[in-house]
């Protein structure tokens, strides 16, 4: 069984559960490490499995444009090209071609675009998605949909929707051609659009059970929209997926955002600013974020959060991480790096004992009222 | 005892030796990393462990002028600073005031300066030298010369020598003062300048040696000086120094001319090229230095050398080294520095085995016929 429910938390729709895949179990709610480019940036392999990070995510897109995947094959796959025996899910490339590329042509059978890189002229449609994802040999992959901006029309984002559900079964159908493969154990999980419109997420979510596809994830989500459009996405979608399958935000969320949304039935997460912010010398703590760039931080012997038991904090103090930093040398970036994905999957840790203790609703409680959020 | 002589190879110079420090000892031939700025560029305290570095080195002229002395004396010195408990060699800043800083006015006192960072006016002189490596720490500090830049004519080089003579006798002074403190195990060394000259090298070494000090160090170069004269330069000043005590050519080198020199009786290295290198995609083999960022090297699923024992040859392929260097990603850097610290060290074991068991002519044969040097 791909997916077991553990048990529901009584106060709230907190799950805890267990995803097993072909390398690896993975605890859930869980947060994902990206590894954008075929490494999770500044980290090891060594260091991830330290830090007990479960599973990582791969970026279709930009694997498929460097190192593509002619080399990828060659190399016997993403898991071993990258040296992580554990378990990966990759996106479907959706988002950074609505995102990122240039000079988008959006067909039924997918889209035209322009590398970022170099111009090059690329196409990727829901068959060559999951023909990507099958070459990168993820353990979870992602339907091939349309990522609308935000804002949007309500009109732009009803195509999106209908569109995203059109190339799911498209999907599905390319991932049952190859479902007798050495991939069989590629789990696909749809993708629910709809913006900030609660009718279209609903008739999104419906539309894609149909098609009883293992797992569910909400998109359409961190692309710009202030936190309250972000949490009312997420709160008109959860309600729709089934029970007995994994959801999962993608790209989200800051810490408080998390709790909130494992709150709201979510087991999955990932999100780009624990290594993003490190890069800026921010590092979360129980109380929300620092920077440790900061002049407070100068002769200051203690660890970035006391108590903490990363790497970071149990070797190096505030003062010597703000010198690296100050100095521009990459051990400062690994160390708050590490710091801020211990803290994301140490939360994670925390969630699912507070879960499997039956104390859920009193931890997020006092998490919450001690984190105290700022604009990243 | 400081130095202890366990062996001279009967066809060379080459020496068998071990070094007796407050923070550990350490087996000579030995290459020291360079941790310029409080860290060994890319690398963290456990992974130096890892590699088996005995001792690495810091840089005072960069500690002094950031984060500064204040900071490092609060935090208890660069030991633990920087989390590392192995044994520190600190340089005297004369290198970089001579080479980095601007504005230098030359007093018998010492040097007043600019910091490369920011202009501020600063002055370093044999006792300041003297201070800012007790307020480090560190297990082995150099007296403060003046390094003359290459070419210079034999008056400018002379002087050069005399002052150097008169500042390491003040060095001397001021370190005996501390020598009943808590740095009293803080050996200081002496630097021999003299550039391509033989008689100032030897004018130099023999009035340097009257101080004697537990050690003796080839100054002035790797200071854009061709080859043959750097080797000359070395070979002009190990015949006058003393066969009981540590012989170390600073800033020195590759490795054919690290072999080379430990054939002339010289027992440490410090050198920033491992380092610097990788940032370019360069790794060090046997047979000499490849580029990892070569196309040749797109879809090559081997090691960047074959039997090589470092993380990154067990772990990753030249194919995706090269596609992390070619994406910018940290890991890339890291991975290629690891290599080449490790290939510097092991040379140093190797070297090491085989004086161990009279075999250093046979080995280092084989290692200059096998390696084809390049200009890095």
């Amino acid at each position: 069984m791909f997916f077991e429910l553990l048990k529901t938390d009584k106060g709230s729709q907190a799950r805890l559960g267990r995803l097993t895949t072909g390398h690896g179990v993975i605890e859930t709610p869980i947060f994902m490490p990206v590894g954008t480019q075929g490494t999770v940036k500044g980290v090891d392999p060594d260091e991830l499995k330290r830090l007990n990070a479960q599973i990582i995510l791969g970026n279709s897109y930009h694997l498929f444009i460097r190192p593509g995947l002619d080399i990828i094959r060659h190399l016997g796959g993403l898991h071993k090209f990258m040296s992580w025996n554990g378990p990966i899910l990759t996106d479907s490339g959706g988002f950074q071609v609505f995102s990122l590329a240039k000079l988008r042509r959006i067909t039924e059978e997918g889209v035209h675009f322009q590398s970022h890189l170099d111009g090059t002229a690329l196409f990727i449609g829901p068959r060559e998605a999951v023909e990507i994802q099958r070459t990168l040999g993820s353990d979870i992959m992602m339907a091939f949909d349309e990522c609308p901006p935000w804002p949007a029309e309500k009109t732009v984002v009803a195509e999106a929707v209908r569109r995203s559900i059109r190339w799911a079964g498209m999907c599905k159908e390319a991932h049952a051609g190859i479902s007798a493969g050495p991939t069989r154990d590629q789990f696909l999980f749809g993708i629910v659009q709809g913006g900030e419109y609660e009718d279209l997420r609903r008739e999104c979510a419906e539309a894609l059970i149909e098609l009883d596809l293992p797992g569910y994830a909400v998109g359409g989500v961190s692309v710009g929209e202030p936190e309250p459009e972000m949490m009312h996405a997420v709160a008109s979608t959860t309600p729709w997926l089934p029970v007995h399958k994994p959801r999962y935000t993608m790209g989200l969320g800051q810490p408080h955002q998390m709790v909130k949304m494992v709150a709201m039935g979510v087991d999955m997460f990932d999100c780009v600013l624990p290594s993003r912010i490190a890069r800026n010398g921010t590092a979360y703590t129980r109380t929300g974020t620092i920077n440790l760039k900061n002049s407070t931080m100068k002769a200051d012997p203690g660890p970035i959060e006391e108590g903490c038991r990363c790497y970071a904090c149990q070797n190096f103090s505030r003062s010597y991480i703000r010198h690296l930093l100050k100095a521009e040398e990459i051990l400062g970036l690994r160390l708050v790096t590490l710091h801020n994905l211990h803290f994301y999957l140490e939360l994670m840790a925390q969630i699912r004992a507070a879960l499997r203790e039956d104390r859920f609703g009193e931890w997020s409680g006092q998490f919450l009222k001690d984190y105290r959020p700022k604009d990243e």
